[in-house]
């Protein structure tokens, strides 16, 4: 019990130590970005705000890997994220090829629905990728150019699964068909390889939560020259998400239509430096080094990844198939109540068949042996037979052997 | 110069002292609610966050006055609470009446003509109060119901001017007419007095850093019940700002479509506890003891309140009319520049002839006297011939008259 | 490199993820006690603080375990708590038996003698406990009583030795000698069995920095009756240190003779409400529990604790000795270099030879697991043939069994 | 009532708005510095605290303007400091002449002779400065050098006189005398003109809470080359505040004989970036134009100072001297249970006569001008026949005229 400012109790707060977060978001913030965020409102109309957001829009393109890009920091959520992708760019009964791969994808093209959009769901089994070659048949198809936009979440978080965009930008290559590319990079960009320039991505977003280690309460949209085309003509109605009025600000220099999160634009540009400092390839870098090590445990432990063939292994987060004897639910709760674990639930489709391990953003290994230490405990707790330390060992083997020196204390 | 986390140096922001936040938001945020936000991510999938949320929803519904009402808590801003509210209720095409008295109202306005609504427009001068008097005809003409909603800003914040709602309730009432009533409680929702279920209010919505002083980031709509029966057939597309999405996770206990701002959420309970500590009465009468501070000095320093009369006055935001000879924006910049000082620009119609004094939220009878005695030095700085301490003297008369003793401390 | 607040570097600090903190003070401070103290200074003589204070100062004797004691909040480190002890009760030359068993008891002794008291040294090997047999001896043959004192560190950090205090009581009871019995309870006190008025222990001290997981800067004294009798004669020279002065402002009700640290004084609040909503009892059971875990690692690595017998276990810290062809020094390094993990060094006698691993403090079983997964790491990055997750199984099996479920969260 | 942690309710603490924080310490601490203290604990022996120390000590000597001074950061109060800068220097019952003019004075004087010093007490009239004349007299007749040190408060902050340093020097010299310079800098060091090397001062200290503008906890000790030596012959015991062991550390590139406050280390980073940034010189010019207006609004009051000569005249606490029919500890209550201003009161032998303005640390024009104005509202209150504004209008028409742009915001 936990009173926060009077009388109020808080249930459920306080435990000893500290909560080991291991949802694939939101994810744990670097003390650096708390401490940046922990101020008081500014006047967003003095010189500082601009100055300050100048210097975030033109950084905030390198996590996307794009020169010609422009970014747009929306004070919103994924999902009002993936609403400004679309109305920007398209109009009512615009067909448009979505893959519902999993929980998120399906969220989005539930989204694209109810926004008037004629969608071509292609779906897959859950825990496969994206059916690209069921894109092929329909771009093939397509001579009349009737398919406006390819709408794909690079990384599905509910079933850890990283979809191919290169190879996507390849087939719309092959058939020369100009359709839009919109990539929802939410729980990828920062921590996968993410290439917006070279893979042709048309519309890339992500939210401040996931990799980029803030609060919630950024939605990042990033538009390539050909996407703010589509936007002059696009029909679908718009105001809050609409970039005309960002476009307008930037122009004169003042950046907001409305008011930003103070808080939150310091709280990015610490962040962006902590990325930069560390590099954002050996990000991607120890992302890859963390998620081997993971998949290694699951392994160890004779448990199945949901993710169905390596190509599509997800490096931020991993889902878990538990036995069937076993609901998964109740290690999410487990771990929560008993080690003040955090960890993702399975959702719809794959709820109670399997947890789900995040490992994205700012994080380190011996964070990540203290998960997977505690996942075992939780098994054993639920009556599944793990050999304790078995998958730490298989983790720690993989870690002693490839984790770097820490670059600043050389 | 300041150098915030790396190498990226941050011009403007450090003066030696504080910054005297007077703008009419974002406002200043108190330091236990800053505190109660340093905080990491959570996972708002434990019990903790729903068992949280569930008190703030309770608790937001004391600030609007409203016990039938139903809440929601969009991680947006005002604008995007605005569009909450019209998309929910209305139908493209629907006809509307909106009061434009400045330059809040003409955001709104414009918003609603771009969401396609048919929005008779009844225009005020700048300085002005709605007028009431069109609204009474127009509702009597009115006996097909043909307009669907009145919309109207409760203070518009670019002039400084209070809008009477008891007024339209009671003329709605009049001509027993059915449109729906929405209202924009940005600038004044705990701050000046507003009784949603007295004063049958449809929709009422307010933001995060006004005067519940916190950070951007929250905007907060509430809804009747004959407003959740609209939204059923409103057939506005919508889905990131859509209440049906909400109602559906409320039913379900675990209250989030997608993920809110765990930060905000800690933030928002102490700013309601706070609030409640000093007792929302209390919160509304300082307000305007520090507004008629505010307007005594304006006076003792021979200047014009921009709102026109009496009855509009504002308590929580002071435009205030320059002479011609003087630009109001170098009143703004000078403030800043040498004394530290935020104040708001003139907007539009009123940029360079007004300056505003904004005096909503978490403030007290000193943090005011420091800006007055601020703002005759600019005034001075500019070439206006002010008798320094004149309006410092005016307020403080009042003020020492007036306050009463900290309650905590008798 | 990291910039601190303009363009000063700060070389080593960042790494990506938390810093894994080890060392045996200053330990882990909970979000809850950083935020509590994250904030502006105060007048100290305004109300408020001395109310704050008089709290503090009847729920400090709780962690002592006293009723009848008087506890005293020096602003100063656990080296000044030591000299307060020792200057308020003791003249120079006065007789004291004290036990040299490690670095810690050999820096008290220090201080003894450069206060010109008369040591009668009691010397153990490092690794043993206090040879309390020397201690009967000279209590038998002391029947002049010129004995004033007996000096005693309760948990010595540089071995991971725990004396045992009842026993010193019972010796002195069975020679009916009058010696004051002053204890060193630094790393003990929150997280050991302490028991002030059953063991009538005179004067007990700890530092903020240690189990009660604060920053560095209370330096926490508590008298007994006899204790604070004995300082109305005690002639050593004191100023700063002197209880006298706390006492007369104890009876003005304003409590502190000079400045005390605003910030600290909340943050005690706050770290003094966690442990009693944890509940005392809990807490040392903890200590228990993860320190039991951290020895079967140790034991499972092959390795000897440096604690000779099962007696003296240190239920906060645990030193472990390494094999001779390995220094420990370079453990320490490597674990800070590479993983982020901070673990104390060897002092004195034992550097080189041993690195400790402390488990004191705000913290849970997960954070343990993560800390002993780094140790094994380490050990073999220096050559050490460990079997990487050996120590973890072991620890993780003995905590599956024991750990408690958070009861927050029931 | 509020809250810190669990249920343990706090008196007092709450006010709508800021607390305006006018005690002569402890004083305002930027929120930068609030920020960058906000962190947890770190080994205080890995390469980072050293690395982070070594700056300290450097950049520490510019504001004393020394550089052949060795400064040392005990983790104590300015009366600890006092301790450390006598014990160091001189042996029990050396002469020394110490200056007697208010209550920190008189402190000062009570723990020389607790410390067994022999000390030639040279006594003014409070509201005066020391006594130099017999400071002459005195030097003059010490033929034999019985005189062991000169034991100065630069700043006497219950009065607010100042001391001239450089006629002490000027004397010293002219007497050609070796007696040791020693000087409290409480209060004057970071805020008035200060030079160490070239006043030929020997021990300056001062402590972070006053013009640093941090928390209490650390107390600055400066020893000149001859200080140094005079140590190691000097005879007065002393462990705690012993420099010896700082040296020994020092050279060892370790720096601390025992655990800093880790926050309190990077606080001092941010303050002196601060102090540095805006510059020194430019803080010194600040606090005397802050403190000219706060004399001429005391002027306007009709009010007197209670220093008697404008060469005492402090520029970091104004003391000032109320009419007999007036308990000026009732305005000091009155000012914080109406208007959450914090003044200080009138010690000992003013106690009840004046109550004092600090306006030293980071502060700026119109923080002061809202203390006026409410200092006036206060006087009224207690019956004091003020004329509302009247002080504000005199502070603010000398700041109009003297306040220089904001360098960052040119």
């Amino acid at each position: 019990m936990y009173l926060v400012g009077s009388d109020k109790k808080m249930d459920y707060v306080n435990g000893p130590g500290r909560n080991h977060l291991f949802v694939p978001g939101p994810v744990n913030i670097p003390d650096q970005v708390i401490r940046a965020m922990s101020r008081n409102n500014e006047d967003y109309r003095s010189p500082a705000i601009p100055a300050l957001t100048k210097t975030l829009l033109e950084d905030v393109k390198k996590i996307f890997k794009t020169t010609s890009g422009t970014p747009f920091l929306f004070p919103t959520t994924g999902t009002g994220a993936w609403e400004s992708a679309l109305t920007n760019t398209l109009s009512p009964g615009d067909r448009i090829v979505s893959f519902l791969i999993g929980q998120f994808s399906l969220l989005w093209i539930d989204q694209q629905q109810r926004l008037n959009f004629n969608v071509d769901v292609v779906e897959s089994e859950w825990g496969q990728g994206a059916n690209l070659d069921a894109l092929a048949s329909k771009l093939a198809e397509d001579r009349a150019h009737t398919i406006k936009a390819i709408c794909i979440v690079h990384n599905e978080t509910a079933t850890g699964v990283t979809n191919n965009l290169a190879t996507v930008r390849k087939i719309l290559n092959q058939y020369n068909h100009p359709a839009l590319f919109l990539v929802d990079g939410v729980s990828s960009i920062c921590a996968l390889d993410f290439r917006m320039d070279e893979w042709g991505v048309d519309v890339a977003l992500t939210g401040s939560q996931k990799a980029l280690s803030l609060p919630t309460g950024i939605g990042i949209v990033c538009a390539s020259p050909k996407a703010l085309e589509a936007s002059k003509s696009a029909k679908s109605v718009r105001v809050f998400f609409d970039w005309k009025d960002y476009l307008k600000f930037y122009k004169m220099g003042t950046y907001w239509p409305y008011t930003p999160s103070i808080q939150l634009l310091y709280g990015l540009r610490a962040a962006l430096d902590l990325l930069f400092e560390e590099g954002l390839d050996n990000v991607i870098a120890r992302h890859n080094r963390l998620a081997t090590a993971t998949r290694l445990a699951v392994d160890a432990w004779g448990l199945k990844n949901c993710t169905q063939k390596e190509e599509w292994h997800s490096d931020t987060v991993t889902a878990v198939v538990v036995p069937e004897y076993i609901d998964s639910s109740e290690i999410v709760r487990s771990a929560w109540k008993r080690y003040n674990l955090s960890l993702g639930l399975g959702l719809n489709k794959v709820a109670g068949k399997v947890f789900r391990i995040g490992h994205l953003g700012n994080l380190n290994e011996l964070q990540l042996l203290g998960c997977l230490g505690g996942v075992e405990m939780v098994l054993k707790d639920v009556g599944y037979p793990v050999k304790l330390g078995s998958g730490v060992a298989a983790a720690a083997t993989y870690l002693q052997n490839t984790t770097p020196l820490i670059p600043s204390r050389i």
